[in-house]
Order: structure tokens, then C-alpha cells, then sequence
């Protein structure tokens, strides 16, 4: 019987920047798998009796470092009940989630994550601006320059195959969302996740691809529509299947597994 | 003299994503001004003695009401010490957040904003999916659907001019970023502001326009770039004194004001 590993999102740094829920987590750990970024306040809040483990690494340093750390998650979760995969700012975000996720569904090992906040909206905070504006923005772009590929900035953004779309507010009218995705050049078969009330009791998610996005109607607002390769992963009918009955015997928190 | 405005993001809606200092600035508030969006377990974080004021509105029903908010805001400030205004998610995405922070301006109220957990990030964590995967997506474009003026998706994201990009790790080759901007069709004029440590004692914050960006050396990861109109605001000379004057003099937080 394995333990549950908790991907945590750590924020941008500042301790008091923490989720209520990353520093409950951060108390209780038995074991924290931490990136190098984060720093020591944050670290600070971390329980005495737990094992404190510095997983950083720097991109393109080691092709086998991802797989270690993969490895290390896996093993720690084998030999306690909770174990803190703390990450810089959103996990979601830059953070190489999916292959952390691949490795946890592949070992059949329990799994939750935490959100955080990301840099770019602490940046912004701290700085003082807004990132939208109805008056000069209507949309947020966030890239990273530095990546293992040597893609440029403008390489990336032009092929709407490789970006990840998150569309707020993105009912009622989902036939007009739809042709405008289309529009920008995305294929009938990307595959979308559409999640209301997230992290909620009454949390409703649906897999589906972009083709059949015309036909929803029961969605409740508030939702987030995200489209794009990212999504393909949660689209299996097995888990599908899970996820639903899951929701129907009105559980209050949905478990982040698939053992 | 007034008080100040802390202009607080509540996080996707459950409780224990509020961050550690929202849920301590809720308990110490005088007054708390909210969105309709903000559910009730988050509502019961605030202290007994608050004073609690639903402000919610929706796109287009009064084109009068987000001034009222904002008389709302500075009215609170002049009788109060400490004023939230809490706002669903995070304040600088999808929040008028930049109407809001004019009128502090204009006003000459202190505030401060803090950032919270966006929906899109929120929603990936739920579901069990990344955003962005060194395998799949090198970008997350966050948009909106829904918007006041009925211009469709594909207009807004095919216009870089109205649109905010987010650069993570910008650095250190600038000048290789800045072609890669310039390259989607970016002015050399567009304001840019590169923020490292957000947050934290060593912040630095730099307001520069676009053609500058290649000069940049001296600016330590982890930084954020971002890049649009959104940023101007910043960029008024007497407040950038302000703000290197008040780095200079080693103060641990940043006063987001110019009262």
C-alpha cells in the first residue's frame, strides 16, 4: 500500500504566498522533494520530523535528471504516507508536470495537486499592473524564452498545435467559442477539457474534442474551457469512467489517482 | 488620512486555496468589498466584526457600475484602515483590475495587491492535467470568451498590440528575446516590465521600452518579463524614482502606492 504524493505549486517565493492548503501539507509531510528555486522561508514552514530533499536541476544539465526525480517520487511514496513534490509557482505551469504525472499514473501511485500562484500574476502584483485590461488587453500570453529545444519565442506561438488555449467565461454560446478556435487554426480533433467549479463539491469536468464542443449545454458557470494536446492524457474512458462515478456518490474532494 | 486598499485575489472559489496572507488580511479587515463570484466558505474567513459588501456585477449590465465600485473603494479608504476588495481568482486576469488601480491613483489611496490562484491553473490541478509539457505546448494563452465589446477570439489573439505577453525565464540573451518579440509583429515601442524576486526583499523592477530590452544585464532570475500596454502605467518617471528610492532605502516589501 503506497502513500498519496502531493504536487504542491510553492508561489513565487514569499512564504505568506503559500496556499492555506501548501502550508497544512508542508506541516504534515513526511518526506518534501523540493526544486532549487524555492527558497528558505518557504522551506521554513516545513515540519521538523520531515526528510527534506533539494531535487533541483537546471534545464539541459542531465536528459536522466526528470527520470530521477521521477524515480525518487515513486520510491518516497512506497515508504510514506505523504510525500510533498514542491514546485516553484503553479506546477502546471513550466513546471514538467506531465512527465511527473506520467510517471505516477504508470506506478499506479495516488496523486493530488495543488495549485499555486504563478509569476507571472505575482509579477504583476508586485509591480503594481494589471495583465488584462478591457481597455488594452484582452489576452494573456505566457512563454518561456528559455527552453531545452532552442524553439524561438515566435517558432512557438505561431503553431497553435503546440500552445495550450485556457478560455475563461467561455459559455454560453460554445458553437461561437468553437469557430473561433478553429479559426486560429486548431484541428476538429484537439482535445478539450471543460471544467466547472473546480476543486469544488460540485466540480463537473468533460473530455472532449473540439469537434463536439457545439453540443455542450450543462456546463455551470463558473467554468474554464482548455484546449489543447495537454488535455489528451485525462481523455482515457477508464478514467472518464472513474472520474463520474466518483462525482455521483457526491464526494467533496476528487482524488487526484488512478491506482 | 486614509487607509489602504488591499486588492486581494480569493483563488478559484475553495477556502483552503485562499494564500496564507488573503485569509490573514480577511480576518483583519474592517470592510471587505466582493465579487458575486466569491463563495460562501471563502466569505467565512472574515473576521466577525467586518463589515461585508456583495459589489458583484455582470459584463454589460451597467456601464456605470465598475465606477461606483470604485467610488465604493476610496469612499471605504477614507473611512476605514483596512479595506479588501476581493476579487475571484487572480486580480490581474479577466478582474478590472486596471480600472480599479487607476482610480486608487487618482484618488492618491495606498493599496497593495495580492495575487491569488487563477482559474485556468486551478482547473488543470482538478482535472489532473498539465498546461503547458515540454512535449506537447510551449505556450498557455489565457482569453476570454466572454467580453463587453463582442470582438471574437481570433481578433484579439491575431492582434499582439492587445495582447500581454508573460516571458519566464527571459533571460539571460535579451537581445534574443527582443527579435523573438519584435517577430510577432510587436512595435519597438511597446512598454516592457521585467520583474526579478517578485515580492520578496530584493525585488527589482524595470520599466523599459521594447527597444531597450537588448541592454538589459543586470537583472538576477527568477525574472519575469512582461510585455504590453498593461505595464505603462508603471512606467511614469516619478513613479519609478518612487520605487528605486524605496528598493534603495532596503525596505522588505514594496508599498503599491502613490499616496
Amino acid at each position: 500500500m503506497s502513500g498519496k504524493v502531493y504536487i504542491v505549486g510553492a508561489g513565487p517565493g514569499a512564504a505568506e504566498l503559500l496556499t492555506v492548503k501548501a502550508a497544512s501539507l508542508l506541516r504534515v509531510a513526511d518526506v518534501v522533494l523540493h526544486d532549487d528555486l524555492v527558497p528558505q522561508e518557504v522551506l521554513d514552514r516545513i515540519g521538523p520530523s520531515a526528510e527534506v530533499i533539494n531535487v533541483g536541476k537546471r534545464c539541459g544539465r542531465h536528459s536522466t535528471s526528470q527520470r530521477q526525480i521521477n524515480a525518487l517520487m515513486i520510491e518516497c511514496a512506497r515508504r510514506h504516507d505523504n510525500v510533498v513534490r514542491l514546485k516553484s509557482g503553479d506546477p502546471a505551469v513550466f513546471g514538467r508536470l506531465g512527465e511527473e504525472l506520467d510517471a505516477m499514473r504508470e506506478a499506479g501511485i495516488a496523486f493530488e495537486i495543488v495549485p499555486g500562484v504563478t509569476a507571472a500574476t505575482a509579477a504583476a502584483a508586485a509591480a503594481g499592473f494589471t495583465l488584462t485590461d478591457r481597455r488594452a488587453s484582452s489576452a494573456l500570453v505566457i512563454l518561456t524564452a528559455h527552453n531545452c529545444r532552442g524553439q524561438s519565442l515566435s517558432s512557438v506561438l505561431l503553431d497553435p498545435e503546440h500552445s495550450t488555449y485556457a478560455i475563461y467565461m467561455p459559455g454560453p454560446d460554445y458553437s461561437r467559442t468553437a469557430r473561433d478556435l478553429l479559426r486560429l487554426g486548431l484541428d476538429e480533433s484537439t482535445p478539450c477539457a471543460l471544467v466547472s467549479n473546480a476543486g469544488k463539491a460540485q466540480q463537473q469536468v468533460k473530455f472532449l474534442p473540439l469537434s463536439e464542443m457545439p453540443s455542450i449545454t450543462s456546463i455551470v458557470a463558473p467554468a474554464i474551457l482548455v484546449v489543447g494536446k495537454v488535455t489528451e492524457r485525462r481523455s482515457l474512458p477508464e478514467f472518464q469512467q472513474f472520474l463520474e462515478g466518483f462525482q455521483a456518490r457526491g464526494k467533496s474532494s476528487l482524488p487526484m489517482a488512478v491506482s
